[in-house]
C-alpha cells in the first residue's frame, strides 16, 4: 500500500476498502506513517466524507489499535452512555447511579474536559478523596459489588484515536461527522459496551450547532453500531441555554446531588437523565418499554435509592460520601459576585456558549490540554428563557479564586442573557431518537 | 498568527490576506511550521482553490524565500520561457540558441526531470563535457559574450517552492492549479526574468490532460504575472502524440541539432519553437509583430545562424561542439530493437503518455528523485497520426543498456500506436494564446 495512493483515492472520491483503512490506521498507530500524510488524508476526509462502510472500518481499526476491555465477567447487558457534551451537562453524575440503582450495570470510562468546564473525571475529582484511576481489578470488583464504577480512560484504549485527535486538533480537521463519530464509537467499543446509548446535544452550547448536524452525527454513529454489531441508539436534545443551572466542577456535583435528592437542580437536567435512563433500561432488557422505564427511574429518584447508589459509588472510590448531606465539604472558590439584570423584561435567550466561556474565564475549564483547573470555580445561572425579571434581579452568581477575572466573566454573562419585552418560549428539550430503524421525532 | 486558523479560513472558503500568506511561507521556509499543518493547508487549497490575489501573494512569498537573480547587468529585455513539459519536448534545446541568435538574451535556469525522460539539464549533460553548474559570474559572462547561458537551478532559488513541492508530492496535493501556477511563476520571478513566456501543453503526454485545464493554468499564471508586474503570456499547444520524434536525453539533443541544421526532426517541434520564439521576440521588443518575428527566426534556422549559436553555447559551457557534425560523439545505448507495425492500416493515435512510459522503462527517465538515468537510452518514433503503414513497417526504434527491458517497452509502444482502417486527422498543434488581455484562440 502506498499511502499517497490512499490519499489520492479519498481526495478524488473513490471508496476505500476496509483492508486499506485497517492498514492505514495500524501503520499510523505504530508511527509508520508520517503525520503530514495523515493530515492530508484527514483534510481530504473533511471534504469528501466517508461512506458508512468506511466509517465503520475506521471505527473498528481505531478500537483495535490498543487494549480492549472485557466485561464478560459482569452479569447483565452493559449499556454504555456517551454525551457529545455541552454547557452544564451534569448528566453522567446523575445517570450513572440512577441506572445502576435500577439494576443495570454501569461500567464507565470517562475523560477530562477541554473548554468551558471539566469532563466527568474532573467533576468527580471535586469530591474530596474520590479516586478516578482505578485498576482493572478494582473497576470490575466495584461493578460486581455495587453495580457502578467510573474510571478515567487509560492511554491504552484506542491509542489511534488519541493520536488522530491530537493531529486533527492542530490541522483544522475536527469538524467532520465521520471523524467525530468514529472517534466516539471506537472508544465505546474498546471499552467493552454491549450496547451504546448516545446523548447528542444541539444548540449554541453544544458541539453540533444545528439539529440537522446533530441528527446526521447520530445517524452516522448508529450506522457504525449497526455495522459492527453493537446495538446503538441516540437521543437528540437541545442545548441553547445551559442544560443545568451550574457550570463548574464542584458546582455541578452539587447540582447532581440536588437532582438525586429531589431538592433542586434544573428540571431539564432531570428530564434528560430520566429520558436517557429509560432508554438504557429498555436496551438492557430491564424495562418493557420507555414509559415503564421512565416511571421506574422517577420512583428511584423519589425513594432516594439513586442517591444512595451515588453515595455508594463515592464511598467505593475513596470519596467522602458526607458531601451528600454537607455541601460545604465540596471545594468552592471564595471570590463571589452576583451579576444582576440591567433592565426589566423577559429572558429571550441564555446563550449557553457565552455562559460556558464565562465559566472558563473564572477557572472552571481548560484553554489548553493539561492545564490545571480550579475545581471550585464556575457559576450558577439563576434565570431561564421566558422568566420575567426586574432590573437588579440576579442573573448568575460567579465563583472564582481570581478577582481579576470577575469583570470579563460578568461581561460574558451579561452578553449571554438577552432580556426584552416579548413573551419568550423555551425550545423543545428532546427532539427525537435515532435507531437502526430510523429517526423518531419527539 | 495561529496556523490552525489559517487552515480553517482556507478550509471554510474565506480569502486569506497577502500578509497571512507571506507569514505562512516565511515561517514554513525556516521550519517554524510543521509539515502536518502545511499538508492540511495544501489539501484545503486543493479543494477550495485560491483567488488571484492569494495566488499572486503565494508566488511572491515563494520567490522571496531565497536568492533572487539580478540580471540588471545584461543588456536588453530578458524574456524567460517555461514549458509545462511533456513527451519529446525538446523545445528549450532549439529555442534558446534560436532566440539568442536573434539578439534576445536567454538567461535560463533549468531543472532535472522526473518521469519519462530527463529535464533540459539532463539532456544537456548528454553532450560530452557540457557543464550545467555555472557560477553566477560565469553565467553572466557567457550571457554577455554569446547571449545565451543555461544552468541548473540552484537550491537557493525559491527554497519554499522546493520544500512545498516535496511535501505535495507525498500528500496528494500536486494537481492544484494555483499551486502549480505559483510554483512555476515563483521560480521564474526569482530567476530574474523581466517577462515570461509560458509554453503550456495539453494532451495525454502532458501534465494538463484537457485544453480546459491548460487554459485555466495559463490564465492563472498570466494573472499572477499581471498582479506582480511581470508581463506574462502563454501559448497553449497539444501533445496527444509526442511533440518530437525522439524521447531520451542524447536522442533529443540529436533531434534538436536536426531541427537547427534543417536536416530533420519533427515539423511540429520546429513549428512550436518558431511560434514560441516569435512571441518572445515581440515581448522583447525585437520584432514588430508575430509574423515578422516568425519569419526572422525561420531565416535564422535556414542560415544556420541558430545552429552556430548552439555550437557557441555548447563550447562556452565546456561541451564538445563537434557533436553538430558528428552525432557519433553523443552517447547512445548499444542494445537496439525495432518495434514493427503488427498490421496494415492508418495510425489513429500515438499515445504520448505510453511512449513516455516506454522511454522510462528503457532507462531514459527517473522513477524516483535522484535516480541515475541512462543518457543514451530512449526511443525514436517513426510514425505520426494519419500515416498509412504496412504490416512490418517500423513504429519505433528502442535504445537501452538493458536487454531485459526491451519486451516491456515494446509492449508499451505497441499499445501506444493504434492502427485502424479509418482515415485519421492530426489534432491542431497551436490552440491559442493567453495574455492579460484575455484568450486568443488560434
Amino acid at each position: 500500500m502506498r499511502v499517497v495512493d490512499i490519499i489520492l483515492d479519498k481526495r478524488d472520491g473513490r471508496e476505500l476498502t476496509g483492508a486499506e483503512i485497517e492498514e492505514l490506521i495500524a501503520l499510523y498507530t505504530k508511527d509508520a506513517i508520517p503525520d503530514y500524510q495523515m493530515a492530508a488524508f484527514l483534510m481530504a476526509v473533511f471534504f469528501r466524507g466517508m461512506t458508512a462502510a468506511e466509517t465503520a472500518a475506521l471505527t473498528l481499526a481505531m478500537a483495535k489499535s490498543g487494549e480492549t476491555v472485557d466485561l464478560g465477567a459482569v452479569t447483565g447487558v452493559k449499556v454504555d452512555k456517551h454525551s457529545t457534551g455541552g454547557v452544564a451537562d451534569t448528566t453522567t453524575l446523575v445517570l450513572a447511579p440512577l441506572v445502576a440503582a435500577a439494576g443495570v450495570p454501569v461500567a464507565k470510562m470517562s475523560g477530562r474536559g477541554l473548554g468551558f468546564t471539566g469532563g466527568t473525571i474532573d467533576k468527580l475529582e471535586a469530591i474530596p478523596g474520590f479516586r478516578t484511576a482505578l485498576s482493572g481489578e478494582e473497576f470490575l470488583a466495584n461493578l460486581g459489588r455495587i453495580g457502578v464504577a467510573i474510571t478515567g480512560q487509560t492511554e491504552g484504549i484506542a491509542p489511534a484515536d488519541g493520536k488522530l485527535y491530537a493531529l486533527r486538533d492542530v490541522t483544522g480537521t475536527i469538524e467532520s461527522i465521520p471523524l467525530i463519530a468514529s472517534s466516539i464509537m471506537s472508544k465505546k467499543i474498546a471499552a467493552g459496551a454491549d450496547k451504546i446509548l448516545l446523548d447528542v446535544k444541539t444548540g449554541s452550547g453544544a458541539f453540533m450547532k444545528t439539529p440537522e448536524q446533530a441528527f446526521r452525527l447520530a445517524e452516522t454513529m448508529v450506522g457504525i453500531g449497526t455495522l459492527v454489531g453493537r446495538e446503538t441508539m441516540a437521543v437528540i436534545s437541545t442545548m441553547h441555554e445551559p442544560l443545568g443551572l451550574a457550570v463548574g466542577n464542584s458546582l455541578e456535583v452539587a447540582e447532581a446531588i440536588d437532582i438525586l435528592s429531589g431538592t433542586g437542580g434544573a428540571p431539564e437536567l432531570r428530564e434528560v437523565c430520566l429520558t436517557l435512563g429509560a432508554h438504557m433500561l429498555v436496551m438492557a432488557g430491564k424495562a418493557a418499554g420507555f414509559t415503564a422505564g421512565y416511571a421506574e427511574l422517577a420512583a428511584l429518584l423519589d425513594s432516594k435509592a439513586a442517591l444512595a447508589k451515588f453515595a455508594a459509588l463515592v464511598a467505593a472510590q475513596g470519596g467522602n460520601a458526607d458531601i451528600i448531606t454537607n455541601r460545604a465539604l465540596l471545594p468552592l472558590a471564595t471570590v463571589r459576585h452576583t451579576v444582576v439584570c440591567p433592565t426589566d423584561g423577559i429572558v429571550q435567550s441564555v446563550d449557553a456558549a457565552r455562559i460556558g466561556y464565562a465559566a472558563m474565564i473564572l477557572g472552571a475549564g481548560r484553554e489548553y490540554k493539561g492545564q490545571q483547573i480550579d475545581l471550585g470555580a464556575g457559576l450558577v445561572v439563576h434565570c431561564r428563557i421566558g422568566d420575567s425579571l426586574a432590573k437588579g434581579q440576579p442573573l448568575a452568581t460567579l465563583y472564582t479564586a481570581n478577582p481579576a477575572k470577575i469583570a470579563a466573566a460578568e461581561t460574558a454573562v451579561t452578553a449571554a442573557v438577552a432580556v426584552g419585552p416579548e413573551k419568550a418560549d423555551r425550545q423543545k428539550l428532546i427532539l427525537g431518537t435515532v435507531t437502526a430503524a430510523g429517526i423518531d421525532l419527539a
